[in-house]
């Protein structure tokens, strides 16, 4: 037993020669220093606007035209001169002749003179002359007469030349998420393309010699790889687009030589082997090839986190335990890849009251899973290494490091799925 | 005018040879019939785990394994028989011969016999003869020998076999989205593959003869081909695969073969042609194949909507105009689509105080856009050509028919997009 150490665990480990967790760090510190630790990519590239959709605009998209291109009707009926219609009322109409028919992508030939109007149907180009629509409601037509039992005012039922969108005005910024209605504004204003972000890649490897991909036999003592499969699913909503690596011995040189390979990504998550065991190796290749930012933080689950850079990129080592690595992914990995790929923060978030008391340690971060039964959050919790848990629930609350219980009815904020 | 026609609007119409809008449905009816008019598919495909995030799960999955696979240490330390460990305390260890160090991939050798224990990593598989692990915490090791200094009960620090998923339990059911935890699970019982649901295919067809496609010239009088987008948009959210038919020329015939074409898919959505001019063929060309369920509905915005059923398939005709068309892509298309896809109804819904006041028509339901600013719906309707009005939206609120105001500060219920 060595003096310089003073927190029990790291004692313990001392004794055995395993090496401690350092101090652990507050859960805010550590993703305040991962989020900083990535930066919003610059790599761009076209998308056609049917594959638009969810993808970050990496540009500011100016109208060429104004929409709609000329003034048209905006009801079905007659496009009129409005000073004809002044004295029309309901048992004195006023009559004027009929001299052309449009459809919605006719285009006028005759100028409307006073006393004179030409159908049209919503969308319809205003015929020159015309200043006013008098909906078809409010006329009466016999042969090529109409009578007009309602006046309108210059402008009325008449929608202007880029009154939706107005030439040269902004249609789409930089980093605005395209969205259904979106993707509708850029087709309005005739764009087939537009320039978005490249989606992030993430690499993801796992180490451990137990694991084995599934679809495989396994024999006692060893394990399905579950956290390459869930790392991936966050990555892809997320934003980001997964690179499976696939399972590294667990030796020095291959994680060095995995890792070597995997910082051609934008971003690189290794699973397993950042606990104290002997054979945590991780942290070691990640002193070894570049910085370590933080080994351990004070959150439950997910403690045996690790962050380092290599080769100028971020590397999250994430717990071996499936329900740890999961969490830390809603936690950590999505903030830091939503900020590589120009996302706004998660904010599926509902408060709700909390159907039943969450005991919780003082001194770290607890994220307990919920479930949203009948309006009440319903702790779905049931031990880290249960991925059920986890599959079972709708999503977290957070209770903060100096809060030792939440009472059962009071309202948390539940982060959704 | 005749006298057998007691709408306003219809005797207007009449008045012109325009066809009246039949009385309008309701917009619940008509909500009712368009659903029950589609049903659940049966199509089913094969997806690999990696593929099938989000997908819809066409089959109970079983675990075909206990997982874990054999009972194993839930924390580094030493795996011992906890009979021995009884007289342990702070300041009299008891004393045990170490006989074998595991990580997690080893298969243990040795049998632990009272007096004895093994070095364990959280995930080694408990050797035969212990019951416990001691964590590492609570012991001191000095050669060959470790001191214990805190008793453990049978099964502390043990996971059991079959304890996170028992074999031939139920790890996914038929209908189940399948979240990232889900995939986790699929992941954990070993599968690769997993059936799911194939995506429904939904035909996209626009009439309009002044419909252009973006990414062309128009001239005044054409306008671009938004709906399209919208449409494709919205039916990718929801689960679906839009396969875009293109624009259909205005006439009866042109029309006609477009639709034989496309109820080879699962459902058709044509937009524009519902409304009642002259040129509205598609309630023509649904009456003559098939059946007409309704023509208008008292929702604003979108009331030309028209449903039919051609050949056993649901054909959706949607307003021409694009806010009406995308608001009805969200209350009436997403509804029928989520019913084909096995999906859940949408329920992202939040609760908050309205910005101000918002007037509504007595006798139709109305869709009103807002944004969500500091915590309170602000209404972003503009009118109903604008699609920008709609990219500037969160969600909508919904105005009963027999409302004709919600005042500011009213809580409102915003169905979020």
């Amino acid at each position: 037993m060595t003096a310089r150490l003073h927190d029990p665990e790291d004692r313990a480990h001392a004794r055995h020669g395993m090496r401690p967790l350092k101090e652990l760090m507050s859960f805010n510190e550590a993703l305040r220093i991962a989020t900083n630790l990535v930066h919003p990519m610059d790599r761009r590239e076209t998308a056609a606007i049917g594959d638009a959709l969810h993808r970050v605009s990496a540009e500011d998209v100016r109208s060429p035209i104004d929409v709609p291109l000329a003034d048209r009707a905006a009801m079905d009926g007659y496009a009129v001169v409005s000073r004809d219609t002044i004295p029309a009322g309901k048992t004195k109409p006023v009559t004027l002749r009929r001299i052309e028919t449009l459809y919605a992508d006719g285009v006028p030939r005759e100028r409307v003179a006073p006393g004179r109007c030409t159908v049209v149907a919503t969308g319809s180009m205003l015929p020159k002359g015309a200043d006013a629509v008098v909906m078809v409601e409010d006329t009466e037509s016999e042969g090529g007469l109409v009578k007009v039992y309602s006046p309108v005012r210059p402008g009325e039922n008449v929608s202007r030349r880029g009154e939706d969108i107005a030439r040269k005005s902004l249609v789409v910024r930089t980093e605005e998420v395209l969205t259904p209605a979106k993707v509708g504004a850029l087709a309005a204003i005739g764009r087939a393309r537009v320039r978005v972000y490249a989606r992030p890649r993430v690499a993801i490897l796992t180490t451990g010699d137990e694991v084995v991909p599934p679809g495989k036999r396994i024999r006692a003592g060893q394990v399905y790889d579950i956290n390459s499969h869930t790392i991936a699913s966050v990555v892809r909503e997320n934003g980001g687009e997964p690179v499976l690596l696939g399972r590294v011995p667990d030796r020095l040189e291959a994680l060095h030589a995995a890792f070597k390979k995997a910082i051609a990504n934008d971003l690189v998550v290794v699973s397993g082997g950042s606990s104290v065991g002997e054979k945590d190796i991780v942290v070691d290749v990640l002193r070894s090839m570049g910085d370590l930012l933080f080994h351990g933080i004070a959150v439950k689950p997910g403690r045996p986190t690790a962050l380092g850079r290599v080769g100028g990129k971020a590397v999250l080592g994430m717990p071996g335990n499936p329900t740890s690595c999961l969490s830390n992914c809603y936690v950590i990995l999505a903030p830091m890849l939503r900020r590589i790929a120009h996302l706004p923060p998660h904010e599926r978030i509902v408060e709700v009251p909390l159907a039943k008391r969450v005991v919780s340690a003082i001194g770290r971060v607890e994220f307990h899973t919920v479930r949203i039964v009948e309006g009440r959050a319903v702790p779905a919790y049931k031990e880290s290494s249960a991925i059920t848990s986890m599959a079972h629930a709708d999503g977290y609350i957070e209770i903060p490091a100096n809060a030792h219980l939440v009472e059962k009815g009071e309202r948390v904020r539940v982060t959704l799925f």
